[in-house]
């Protein structure tokens, strides 16, 4: 059968993760893995987690195994509740954060209607946005707030001229992923005064908001705006990435758009995970072992820039992330780091291309290197072959 | 802020499912519920689970916390494979077979494309179709094959003759949802040839088929073709739907777009639920407690069949299903089961209404009635209870 005729107009957009097929491609353990962002299997403490699965059996029954309901059950929407302030009404249970980003775009935006968004981004959010056939249009980070300001606001009037519509405005305002940068409380403000002004939500990716090795927490913009801005969480990074889970903080018309979209999408979260969740989280478990998440996150960013300082050849600069998962190099200008990926992967050492988390493809001198998944001995083989490949010590 | 302007043109062809919405209004146990596709509680082997999740997490570690490949964790893709006689490449695992018919339809279908199925289909998969505003053409079952070929023969030229193309026809063969009804082995011939002959693929959604009480199974329409036909399957009735896992069995080329929506979709199907599934569809004890489900919902069945027969009014009709979880009844032409609906729910039983599985909203003197979910005593009740609020005995 010749299936080409039959595939929908979407698929012509659909583009594929360099990360998840380098992922199909190589097994991780078997190279020095600077690419995905997964968190260190240290940080699952496995007999807890034998433990509060026992638990939820024992307190939740044949319910834990059961279909649940499509907005999340409600024992983890109220620990949710408790733990950040929210309002029950104004959450959402998603089958992972990248479902949240789905979501809001399906919901949100029809072909040709613009989403905004920092260059670079994260890359699962640039393919979703693409799926939908919106055009992606990013801004790079200018420092100075007045600039910050003139660069957002003369990317949406462009948009504007142009006849299209803004729908919303995607960013990841702690430890930013790929860049690992921060958004200043002023950038965040001016960030939701236009999303207010101009008439558009903004979509705001907070996975890592929990992981800070240094500095003060700065605000959530969902705090500043709680009607204009959709706060998406994840239990990924501080829990653990098998249970599928997230959530959307959001004004209630919003999220009633995204409840019904979901009973379509997949009924419901996964129940038996959320039980978990709700126990792991609730029983003061999760908090315990989030500390010991930072403290080994910390040494390991630190391992990472003092190995970077010493070994990397002149001429490459990199990020001084806060939290997160990632930093971010950038090499010389003729450097191309999409060319040297296999000379690389060759090597024994995987990282991924800044290129692709680009809108406009741009970066090619620049890369993202993760600092969570390996133990401190391989990253610091890994940095120092990485190092000598790009000529360094 | 005013939201009605951001919202996507495919919002507005979204539609609640009044069965999601039913239990988003009353707690299942505290009615006669006859409304949901659930399986029993009892056919959840607790100990059993605590057991199989013990091993999964002594066997697989911290990989079975952590991201897994998109296309689904090899091992179960390995014991589906050993299972059902599928080469590895053409499996791979879903969020819940919902998300099977929703990607189905994702990378199929656009605005205006039509799906046919039968009428009436399941209600999930008309919400999928619909929410990607597809036009949705059912075919009322035909009980003679010639009659049968010429009625789709009939809904394929309509379509064509209207400038539309089919892309997909989605059929539940085995033990429908809403009717109960199974295609005989010339009814699925029949359909893959016509899909073979207008160049559409075919989405057999088979949840129940495992659940058979009576009479010998019907080859899956994808053992007959299974280049033409995309092959549904569920962890929900045979393990337990608060693991959210299904299956597709398809073509290489067709599940690559599958494969590759997903990335974007929730990156990968939940980690350690697949594990679980692993070790439980591996050991044998799915076997086992298959066994076990059937006889429990074989007699639940002959219940209700029995419970029907003495205490229904006459001019109720209902259909005799060789497995799955529903059985359909017919009342006199003048009822209207939307809008008796309320004074069930009142009275303390909850059917859903057979016309919101209709894609012509016809049939209102239909419903359909759940017999896995309850306990025998509460089904006996409850049909007792449904029987005089129609005029029975």
């Amino acid at each position: 059968m010749e299936y080409g005729g039959l595939f929908s107009e979407d698929t012509r957009s659909f583009f594929r993760s360099p990360v998840r097929d380098i992922f199909r491609r190589v097994d991780l353990n078997s190279i020095y893995s600077f690419a995905g962002g997964y968190p260190s299997a240290e940080t699952f403490p496995l007999e807890e987690f034998k433990e509060t699965m026992r638990e939820a059996v024992d307190r939740y029954g044949g319910k834990a195994f059961q279909y649940g309901a499509t907005q999340g059950v409600t024992e983890l929407r109220e620990v949710l509740s408790a733990r950040y302030g929210v309002p029950m009404e104004r959450i959402q249970i998603t089958t992972s954060s990248q479902q949240g980003i789905d979501v809001c775009t399906r919901i949100l935006a029809d072909p040709g209607d613009v989403i905004l968004t920092s260059d670079p981004s994260y890359l699962g959010a640039l393919q979703s946005f693409r799926s939908y056939r919106a055009d992606v249009v990013g801004v790079p980070h200018e420092d100075a707030p007045e600039r910050f300001r003139q660069a957002w606001r003369a990317a949406i009037s462009r948009v504007l001229e142009s006849g299209r519509k803004v729908k919303f405005l995607y960013m990841i305002p702690d430890f930013q992923n790929p860049s690992g940068e921060t958004l200043t409380l002023r950038e965040r403000e001016i960030l939701v005064s236009l999303a207010e002004e101009y008439g558009f939500l903004v979509v705001e990716d907070s996975p890592y908001r929990e992981l800070r090795y240094s500095g003060e927490p700065v605000p959530t913009m969902y705090s500043l705006a709680p009607d204009t801005v959709l706060h998406l969480g994840s239990f990924s990074k501080i829990f653990a990435p098998g249970f599928r889970l997230g959530w959307i903080f959001g004004n209630p018309e919003v999220l009633d758009k995204i409840y019904v979209c979901k009973q379509s999408l997949d009924l419901c979260p996964p129940v038996f995970d959320q039980y978990v969740a709700a126990e792991f989280m609730g029983s003061g478990r999760l908090d315990r072992n989030l500390v010991k998440s930072i403290s080994l996150y910390r040494e390991k960013r630190d391992l990472m820039l003092s190995l970077l300082e010493e070994n990397m050849p002149d001429g490459v600069t990199w990020t001084h992330p806060d939290g997160g998962l990632f930093l971010f190099l950038t090499m010389p200008e003729d450097f191309d780091s999409v060319a040297f990926y296999d000379t690389a992967l060759d090597a024994g050492v995987a990282y991924v291309a800044g290129s692709f988390f680009r809108t406009d493809g741009g970066g090619r001198n620049t890369m993202r290197l993760n600092f969570s998944f390996m133990t401190p001995e391989r990253i610091t083989e890994g940095i120092k072959l990485l190092a000598k490949l790009l000529g360094g010590r």
